[in-house]
């Protein structure tokens, strides 16, 4: 059976300093696991990520490397389930592409070497809906069939979609030649509390809220009616748990928000949640790395549902609260 | 400009002690490149597939890994073209794919490395149309936009395509940051004299021809109707002498055979072509890596001669016409 219970049972998650470990972590410790391992070299993960659990007397943070075979050896000794996080995302892989197809492809085998050492019952490997690519190409319901589309997209796009169908090929043959169980979910853009600045769709939500409450106008790049699908940190959270308690094994499913957003609504909703501000403006390309999409689509969940019982639950404008009232508080709290 | 005159220059070929390799450097040496370096490590490459190079005064065989990076900064020292074609394909990949992946991704970055340090002036990339996946999505005309299909395909031809797929993206990456001048072409399977056992589509035309010598019957896996594209040795070394010597740079396009021939069509070819026999027998799938594409599609070549001005020469015909005649004269030639 591909089904671990939580309570009472130690997990690790590793590249675990970061917006979607820590709210994992919580999650789990909530539901009675025995033990969370932190795994994190801190290179992209931060303190201020976990500064809400650190106490926590059931959480473990080992400060490791999932370059190092050695480190994730220990760190999965006696585990019962392992979430697999460590990346690069689309920015830093266009930075260092070579460090980043190292961490994202190497990354995942040597996970997947120290599980099957260790008999570790269940992987949960974070892949994206990278893998179905980026630019014009990419339109309608975006179903887990659907294909990698390339064209016109930045290269750092392109390598970072195909080390996630990488990283879920791994996990298959890992599967299929020594039955280590698996599912693999497609996160989403991830936005919520504890938001970092390194997602180059996320990013925009902060950057947006930093305009207006600057009294500058937000930018809106094109015409606005370009579609991101974000989901809730908390709803990905729930999807890591349930996966692990799911039957479910050898299946790949997409974990989105309740409905996709166009950029200008986007916008619009955080001027109006952080409190007003003047109407965005219209600019064009600034040269940045924007993963743009070639206008409507949706990330369908429905096939996460029937594989582990999952659907997200909470909707942009009530992420979106929580994430400026953590932001607001966050500055508060500074020095 | 990113033409190289052939005729005067050194050249490169990684991965040369094979089928496509041999047949480029003969191409390369015909048309004056005053030195043309084979570099391989012999676990793929073989020296059968280059002893009719062997004495050649302009030819350099390295003993070399395109794993070290001393090794190709070596050898392509004062070269005006290199052409990457080291690579685990799909049957190797399955059997290692941790070793194919670090071939196939980690390989092309330290060629790209040797080239820019020894500011060669063109790089040619070996990819292939797995670009375009495997399986049932597969299908109609495959051109240079078509998306990676990998739904119904096995790991390790997903994993094979992927790689080809962050190869070309490393070329675009280093033609950006660094301006090296590079062509990709997507070569579809290759055939043709000095044929090798390694790949999987192109193996089939010599179990056919084998069963048929023994007076066996040739086995057709499902009905027959599915599609093969392959392309003839002597077209592709074409192909890489003409990316050379073309303008073309950051482009990838497909080169492929004049047309596509069915499964059932090619038995029947090849047993006429080789002298009669039994006919085909039907059988279902027995279990080995067989790439199966969903039923007709042609892999479009027109793009190549935009680009390169290269278009495929030999048909089926007489390229296994010349296959079988190899074939035979290399098995009189044994003790």
């Amino acid at each position: 059976m591909a089904a671990v219970r939580i309570a009472g049972n130690k997990f690790v998650i590793i590249g675990g300093a970061s917006l979607v470990g820590s709210a994992t972590a919580a999650e789990l410790l909530d539901h009675g696991a025995s033990e969370v391992v932190l795994l994190d070299n801190f290179s992209l993960g931060s303190d201020a990520a976990i500064a809400h659990l650190k106490d926590h007397p059931r959480l473990k943070l080992v400060r490791g490397d999932v370059m190092r075979v050695s480190d994730l050896l220990r760190a999965t000794e006696g585990a019962a389930g392992v979430i697999q996080l460590a990346a690069f995302m689309t920015l830093n892989m266009d930075r260092d592409p070579y460090a980043g197809l190292d961490v994202n492809i190497r990354g995942v085998q040597n996970a997947l070497e120290a599980c099957r050492a260790n008999k570790v019952k269940k992987v949960i490997f974070a892949s994206s809906n990278a893998v179905y690519g980026y630019g014009p190409g990419v339109k309608g319901d975006l179903v887990e069939s659907t294909p990698f589309h390339s064209v016109g997209a930045p290269p750092a796009a392109i390598l970072y979609g195909a080390t996630k169908i990488i990283g879920e090929q791994l996990c298959r043959d890992m599967y299929r030649k020594h039955g280590l169980d698996y599912v693999v979910l497609r996160y989403s853009t991830v936005y919520g509390e504890r938001q970092h600045y390194r997602a180059a769709n996320a990013l925009y939500i902060i950057e947006t809220l930093d305009k207006i409450r600057k009294g500058e106008a937000p930018q809106v790049f094109g015409d606005g009616s370009e579609t991101k699908h974000f989901v809730y940190v908390g709803d990905l959270a729930r999807a890591n748990r349930m996966a692990l308690e799911s039957a479910a094994t050898d299946v790949a499913v997409n974990t989105s928000g309740p409905e996709p957003i166009t950029t200008l609504d986007l916008v619009k909703l955080v001027t109006e949640l952080g409190g007003g501000g003047p109407a965005p403006e219209f600019v064009g390309n600034d040269g940045k790395v924007r993963l743009t999409s070639g206008g409507a689509f949706r990330i369908a969940h429905e096939e996460a549902f029937n594989a582990i019982g999952w659907k997200p639950e909470v909707k942009m404008r009530e992420g979106l609260t929580r994430l400026i009232a953590w932001l607001d508080s966050s500055n508060e709290a500074k020095p």
